[in-house]
């Protein structure tokens, strides 16, 4: 029996919808091959086809996982030439998914993109491969596959990492006494996760106190606003908008009390955003 | 101790919403009774009461699940006279629900049914069991003991498999040079399920390339629509309607780009519908 | 190797949002440290800092798990002063969670709070604890190092139960005929979980048989409301008012078909009702 290389945890991300049964299949799909997995659904409610999304949310989870499989799917190419990979991290872990850059982060994030493999070794597959259900298909059986002893040399030719599709997720820089951030993500609710954490602003400009009040100037926007970093949405008046430490996603963030930060500042991600003491 | 029959893995559907505790109460209790077994929830979102809805996804996802007990619940019935039934299939599972249909054609998907019984002994269920939560007080623990060893002759006497309330999906057949098939299943959307599968459409009609128009013929409507086959919604424009193939449910599929084919076609389950080439 | 003292099961509630990935990220992080938990969501669909929500869910869920961890985070005051907290309970469960009422209820239905502890041994959290997010950085580590068999005494000193922050779910009283009781919950619907049982107000009034009338009299209405006793909800026309028991919640309660009770007859958590035969 081949030496385990990656303990048998599973995480699976996709864009499926939380009420599809398409996750359960999946599931069925991996446990059949690995009966021991351990499957730690992380979403299945990314936006349809949003890569950057599904990118931002699992390199926001993965540093609290345990070593293991990371296989996420979020795939508008899939039934087009986009290759099927596995990644192994500094870390240990392998992702697994489609190479249009969502697993590139969360793999920066595990220590690493240390090797990459194109997925070709059709033993590894369901016998029969439907041109649009890869997940099921093809990515979850490898996943399983993975965590039940197979190397990760099986699976396919190993590919120059430089060659892999990139996605970069934007940081935030310590300027002229102010924080130089953009959007990284917006949530349901129009909230927009800022790169960059706390001790970021903190950093920037000498301090972060409740109550505090920050000019944030967003590009293209002329008008910088005035906005409070507050520990909670209840400290602003609804309408009203501030900074706040996102708990979910572990960072620096933009909110309007009961609205939309994003409608309200015209952001989406990738947006550039400047933040200096007021 | 007994031979165990299954392995122990169970699939758990039901039409509790997905907002319901009362799922996580039936793990529980299954987790109480076999804390060994692998619970993969198959869906809690099936329509209240949609007896028909519960077998098209159960039918859909089992032939990719492990051999194992798949309970289902979705039960109109609870309280009145429906029986309590466990069926044996030719694959070796187990399935658990109520006696209306539901398990049956999931049981015919996984090569028959070969046994069937009534759940009549009280020992395997709660102590106590409420006149409207039978999922918690009886189908859960008896699926629980089948994966602990009980033997499926332990849960009570075998029935005809005759005489089992039976509810058959419609299937699609080549005729003329089109095929003949129905609404299997509508999703939230109004995206409708269509019986058959895309190399039944190619069977039927010579070959279906992205593009090809069909003819479609709604019974009760005089006239055909003209409909693409297309690989995905966007190569249609928003309003327009296509074919295309359903990746979650593994089969050929109506639908409409941003709008619902059940609305624009006057189409509900076992609606039947006729494609020819246009 | 120390005495493992509960088994390894937990229940996992909050009020993250059943899209929010944050619950994932805290399983994660309890499978990092106890890869041989077995974890069940309860929710995380309750309402944002609804403790009483949160309490009575836990309450009414816990029976039917097994003996062991109870994770639950509804925690309005993280980040301020209110006590992060361990119980034992009389049948051997330990629930962790904020020391807000919270767990009060679920361990008076295990058989009461028989221990309890302030977690302030750093050792058992994560190595970085930010000022928002404690159900990942402290409950979910505990709660894993406690299922993987570290003793409760670990965890930090012992406390006096009296000085715990108690929550009491309002009871029902059989009185002169009738059922004194209240609101216990008001689920998204609108239809309200009364305290007390249909053995309750069978005792109270003597027998409850299908369509029974009994009066309705809510605290600060003088007029009663007239309601039927009905097994279902479509033995009442759309927009009447029904008393049932909920099979989630296993209680007696009232409803509106097609509406809301709690708009309907003014009701909301807390709220006194008086059921007497009609």
């Amino acid at each position: 029996m081949p030496r385990v290389e990656v303990p048998p945890f599973i995480s699976f991300l996709t864009d499926f919808g939380r009420d599809a049964t398409a996750p359960a299949v999946c599931r069925g799909v991996m446990l059949g091959i690995a009966p021991r997995a351990r499957i730690v659904d992380l979403s299945h409610a990314v936006r349809p086809f949003a890569v950057r999304d599904g990118a931002f949310l699992l390199w926001s989870a993965v540093p609290y996982l345990p070593i293991g499989v990371h296989l996420a799917v979020v795939d508008p190419g899939v039934g087009t030439r986009r290759r099927p990979i596995a990644l192994r991290s500094g870390r240990g872990d392998i992702l697994v998914g489609p190479d249009n850059g969502l697993l590139r982060p969360a793999a920066e994030h595990l220590g690493g993109t240390v090797e990459a493999r194109v997925l070709e070794n059709t033993d590894l597959w369901l016998a029969k491969v439907s041109p649009t259900f890869h997940a099921r298909d093809l990515f979850a059986p490898v996943a399983a596959h993975l965590v039940s002893g197979v190397p990760l040399a099986s699976v396919g030719p190993q590919v120059a990492i430089d060659g892999l599709v990139d996605l970069v997720l934007p940081s935030a820089t310590v300027r002229d006494g102010g924080l130089d951030t953009a959007v990284l993500f917006v949530d349901t609710f129009g909230n927009c996760r800022l790169a960059g954490s706390l001790p970021d602003l903190e950093a920037a400009t000498g301090g972060v106190t409740p109550g505090r009040r920050f000019a944030v100037v967003v590009d293209g926007h002329p008008e910088p606003a005035v906005v409070p970093f507050e520990p909670t949405f209840g400290r602003v008046a609804p309408g009203a908008a501030l900074l706040y430490e996102d708990a979910d996603y572990a960072g620096l963030a933009l909110a309007v009390n009961r609205g939309s930060a994003a409608e309200q500042f015209g952001l989406a991600v990738d947006v550039g955003v400047r933040i200096v003491p007021a």
